[in-house]
C-alpha cells in the first residue's frame, strides 16, 4: 500500500491502473479510521480492483467555533486499518496542497444543506461538497463511498453528483455500531467514561421512535416528543436537533406518509454526536 | 458529424474515443456561432484527434432581466460551421436534459467574480461556472477552448479548474474582429445599421489606450479617463464600466506595474457589447 501526499502522484496513479482497465473505489475520510470506515473499504475492495482512501482533515467544512484543531490524528493507526482492510493507495495531503492562498471556488446548494445538520453548521456542507468534488478530480473512480450515518451528507453529494454529472457511482454504507448501539464515530473519542455511557441516549431514543412507527404512528410530531423526551431524561445530553424529514429532499415532514429519515443531533460534553435511521412507510 | 441531445450518449461517444487513446478538444458556445467561435474550432481541431462543440443557451447565466428569451439561435447554420471548422461532435441538449426541476448545487466564486461584469450581472457567473463544470463532466476533454473577448470568463475558469483539480487544459484564444475592428460577437445580431457603426467606438477606444499604455502611460485613471471620454463622443453608447484590472486576480488597479487587463462594457441600442486587451509591461 502506498501513501502519497501531491495530487499529481495520486493522478498519475489511478490514470495507470485505468489505463490497465482496472476499477477504482475511493473512500473519502478525515482519518482517525474506525470499524465505520473499515467497513468503507472493505465494501470497496469487494467492488473494485483498487481502493484509494483520502485521509484530509478538510479546514473548509469546519465553522471558526468548531474543533478543527483538536479533530483526532493517528495516520499510523489509519495505516494500519487501510491496509488490513484492503487499500491500495492512501491520499494524505496537506491543507496547502488542497488550496492555494488565493483559493476562491466552491460548490454550494439550496434546499438540501439548510436544515438539519446545516442549520448550527453554517459553512459545513459547502466545505464537504467543495472538498469531495475535488477528491473525485483528483482521483477520478467508479465508485465512492460514504456512510449512512451521515445520511445528509450522503444525500447531498447524491444531488451534487446527479446535478454537476459527475461520472461517479455514490454507494452509501449502514452505520457500523459499538455493542450497546453507539455509531461509530471518531468524535466519541472526545467523550469521557460518564459521557460515554450516556451517549448511548441517542440510538437507545432511535430505537423507541422506531417500535412507535412500526406499530403504525403517523405524525412526525410524536415521533419528535418521544425522541426528545427520552434525550431529556439523560443530564449530559443536550439536543441540538431532532427532525424527521423526507429522505431524498430532506424536507420538514408532519404525516408520515413516504420514505423518512429520522435524523438527531445531541451535544455531550465536547462532542457533537449524531445518529439517524431510514424508515419506509 | 454527430449532433447529440442526450447527456448518456455524449459521455458514451468520448468513452469510446478515450478508449482508443484519441484526444478531445471541447468548445463550449451558446451557438449563434461566428467566426470567432470558429477559430476556437479550428484551434481544437488542430490540437486533437476530436472535436466537441457544445451548444446551450445556459438559462442559468442570464439575469431576470437580460436577453435570455431573445438570445439569438440557429442550429443549421452553427452545424454547417461546425463541420466546416472539423468538429466530430455537437452536443445541443435540451434545458430538461440538463436541469432537473429540482436542480440545486451550484459552483460560485469569490473576487475574480465580483469586479467588471460580475457587477452589472450579478448571477452570470455562477452560471458559467456551473454549467462549464457540468460540461467539463459530460464531455471530459483534454483540452477546452474559450475565447480571449470574454477575458474575465477565461479568468475565472482557469481559476475554477485550479481549485477544484479539474483535469483539463483552459486555452484562450485571440478574439476575432471585423473588418473595423468591432470584436465578434453573437449580440451584434441586436445592433440596427446605425447602432452597428455607433459600435466601433468600442474598440477605436480601446486602441487610443493602448496608444497612450505605450507611449508609458502608467495611471489607470488616465487611461479610463481617455477610454470614457472619447466612448461619450458616440451618443448611441452607454458605459456599463471601463477599468483596468490586474490581468490575473481582475483586482482594480491604480499605477500600471505589471500585466494588465484593459476591460470595457458599453450598451449599444438593445445589445450590451465586450472588448479589452492584454498590456505586459
Amino acid at each position: 500500500m502506498r501513501i502519497l501526499k501531491s495530487i499529481k502522484e495520486v493522478r498519475e496513479q489511478i490514470k495507470l491502473w485505468k489505463r490497465d482497465g482496472l476499477t477504482v473505489g475511493l473512500v473519502p475520510t478525515m482519518g482517525y479510521l474506525h470499524e465505520g470506515h473499515e467497513s468503507l473499504i472493505k465494501r470497496a475492495a469487494k467492488e473494485n480492483d483498487k481502493v484509494v482512501v483520502s485521509i484530509f482533515v478538510n479546514p473548509m467544512q469546519f465553522g471558526p467555533a468548531e474543533d478543527l484543531d483538536n479533530y483526532p490524528r493517528d495516520l499510523d493507526g489509519d495505516s494500519c486499518i487501510c491496509e488490513g482492510a484492503g487499500a491500495d493507495l492512501i491520499f494524505n495531503p496537506d491543507a496547502k496542497e488542497m488550496y492555494f492562498n488565493d483559493f476562491s471556488t466552491f460548490v454550494d446548494m439550496n434546499g438540501l444543506t439548510q436544515g438539519l445538520c446545516g442549520k448550527s453548521r453554517p459553512v459545513h456542507f459547502r466545505g464537504v461538497c467543495t472538498v469531495v468534488l475535488k477528491l473525485f478530480n483528483i482521483a477520478p473512480a467508479n465508485r465512492a463511498y460514504f456512510g449512512e450515518k451521515d445520511a445528509q451528507q450522503l444525500a447531498i453529494i447524491k444531488r451534487m453528483v446527479r446535478d454537476l454529472n459527475i461520472d461517479i457511482e455514490i454507494i452509501g454504507c449502514p452505520t457500523v455500531r459499538e455493542s450497546d448501539g453507539l455509531a461509530k464515530s471518531s468524535r466519541n473519542f472526545y467523550l469521557s467514561q460518564e459521557e460515554r455511557k450516556a451517549a448511548n441516549i441517542l440510538n437507545k431514543s432511535l430505537e423507541l421512535a422506531k417500535i412507535k412507527l412500526c406499530s403504525g404512528e403517523k405524525s412526525a410530531k410524536a415521533i419528535r416528543d418521544i425522541i426528545i423526551e427520552n434525550i431529556k431524561k439523560e443530564p449530559l445530553a443536550k439536543v441540538d436537533y431532532v427532525e424527521v424529514v423526507d429522505s431524498k429532499s430532506m424536507e420538514r415532514i408532519e404525516k408520515i406518509d413516504r420514505s423518512i429519515l429520522v435524523a438527531i443531533a445531541v451535544n455531550i460534553g465536547k462532542a457533537r454526536l449524531i445518529d439517524n435511521f431510514t424508515f419506509e412507510v
